[in-house]
């Protein structure tokens, strides 16, 4: 399948080294909105200028979009699904169903498939949320996230006058994890399920006890969380605070049996070294998933939960079950 | 959707109190090859003699056969996926090929859906496993299982002279598990991956030391592994033995980056008080895919790796993106 790459950020970048691991996969073309001569793929496969994608039309079987999801992929997933079978990350959890609808039409009118929302929340973590309830009927779902760092909550921090650069880890808080495990079906507040450590470089004479105050005092972000604030210098940040791990579990505890006598814990669990590598590495195995259905006729907007596990692998239906059932 | 259940022992009562808490299944009949004047369903599901099957054609959406791998399921599948949509349990790995043939033909010809092998494992590790390979082409799978009990091996057990009553616990080794968690990575020997703990209740007079050196000798069963042998009284036996709890994690680790840099490790793990109950909560799930595809004009021998996961909810795709993606 030949794939190709819109958006080289991190993400784009980490679907550059899957592709390197899938001998299935030939990563033909980088898009970028930035000037093409200015971006070095790591793997030196040829760069093109955003605007030139429609001359790649027919020469591409999956594209993968690396947009973010706030104000890129509402307006690009739409665009570029009337042009190719395309997968993206699409992240805001409320907003999917417009975002599908809208991908939707684009998609169908024009032959294509798109699949949305791929990665790993949502995406595997939804995938073991809905095997999980539709096992347990009956039970309770948690999801916790971390240790890892949040994008979106270094960012808020970033914002913050004084600040030079932030990293936040989120956490899940041991006590909550150990009980949900226990299948002790505990009912947690937002304050009791996670943790966020704040990692902050602060400009020369900054307020910080302002800088301390403002972050924890956050809301959405940090008020409802128990928050600490730990400043380093830009030095520290580089050498401890350059990667960006993350992970978590999905748990569903569940009862079966006349009078629920018997209780069950399934636990999906991820912990990843790099969160835009591993989420790269799944929209590789998503595009392939994509790449077979579309050549069964199938079109339309997809998610992952319209996805067949055999068809995300490279292996036949044959190998798949003499070896791996 | 009409549920019947083929096969009344443990598995088959599971299926009957999972059917509870699954308000669009009705389970509709219970057949056993036993007299059914001396078999009671827990709920009071009608039981008919398995000779009179064929009457219920057409009155069935989905049939759950629960028999035995060794000589039932060989025989029962193919013939039952002539006349019905099935389910079955079939768990030796090494025949699934031969089944899976042998039920497809049958189903095939007869415009049915005959899905096997489903359950945990093979089940819901068959798709941890693929998901987690297809995301980490590179890497390595380790499955454990336990801490649980064996039925395969209690019953090697019980067959021994002087033995009236045996449970076999199948324990992961934690060392082992530690480190795969870590992403180290290790070759592993059967014995270094799991322990067997047997508790034995002997005839009187029996030959003590003669049982336990004939359990630790036997062949595939306890030879390679490090086991344990504990006498019980039959009281120990009913008090501390009579659950069939059971278990285990599926981890898969690899490395992704240009350099294989980064780590990760993607865990699928289940603790289960029941292991019948739990499988018949997972058939009931699949028996619902299996409707819904069948209503699609789907036919022909599925395996889990066929089925994607919004067929196996009572919700639908709408619902699913808003709440569960």
């Amino acid at each position: 399948m030949k794939l190709a790459i819109y958006g080289y950020g991190n993400l784009g970048a980490g679907v550059e080294c899957a592709a390197l691991q899938n001998p299935d996969a030939e990563l033909i073309a980088v898009f970028t909105r930035r000037n093409p001569d200015t971006v070095k793929t790591l793997t030196g496969v040829p760069v093109y200028s955003a605007d030139s994608i429609l001359d790649f039309k027919n020469k591409i079987d999956v594209l993968i979009i690396c947009g973010g999801s706030a104000t890129d992929l509402p307006e690009m997933t739409p665009y570029l699904a009337k042009y190719f079978n395309v997968v993206d990350s699409f992240d805001t959890h409320a907003n999917i169903p417009v975002h599908f609808d809208n991908v939707n039409k684009a998609a169908e009118e024009n032959g294509n498939i798109a699949l949305i929302s791929a990665g790993w929340d949502p995406g595997m973590f939804s995938i073991a949320r809905i095997y999980a309830s539709s096992i347990l009927p009956v039970g309770n779902d948690y999801t916790f996230w971390g240790r890892g760092v949040s994008q979106g909550h270094s960012d808020a921090i970033r914002r913050i006058d004084g600040v030079l650069d932030a990293r936040q880890y989120t956490v899940p808080v041991p006590e909550a994890v150990n009980s949900v495990r226990a299948g002790e079906e505990p009912e947690l507040s937002t304050r009791q399920k996670h943790t966020r450590e704040c990692f902050v470089v602060a400009a020369e004479g900054a307020d910080k006890a302002k800088i301390e105050s403002e972050i924890k005092n956050m809301p959405n972000y940090f008020s409802d969380y128990n928050t600490t604030v730990t400043f380093i210098t830009e030095e520290e940040m580089k050498k401890n605070h350059s990667s960006l791990p993350h992970g978590g579990s999905v748990i569903r505890t569940g009862k079966t049996g006349v009078n629920g006598e018997n209780k069950h814990v399934i636990e999906y669990s991820l912990k990843l070294d790099s969160n835009p590598q591993f989420t790269a590495s799944a929209l590789i195995a998503f595009a392939r998933a994509v790449f077979k259905m579309h050549g069964r006729g199938i079109t339309g907007c997809k998610t992952v939960f319209d996805i067949a596990p055999a068809d995300m692998s490279a292996l036949s239906s044959e190998e798949l079950r003499a070896h791996l059932l």
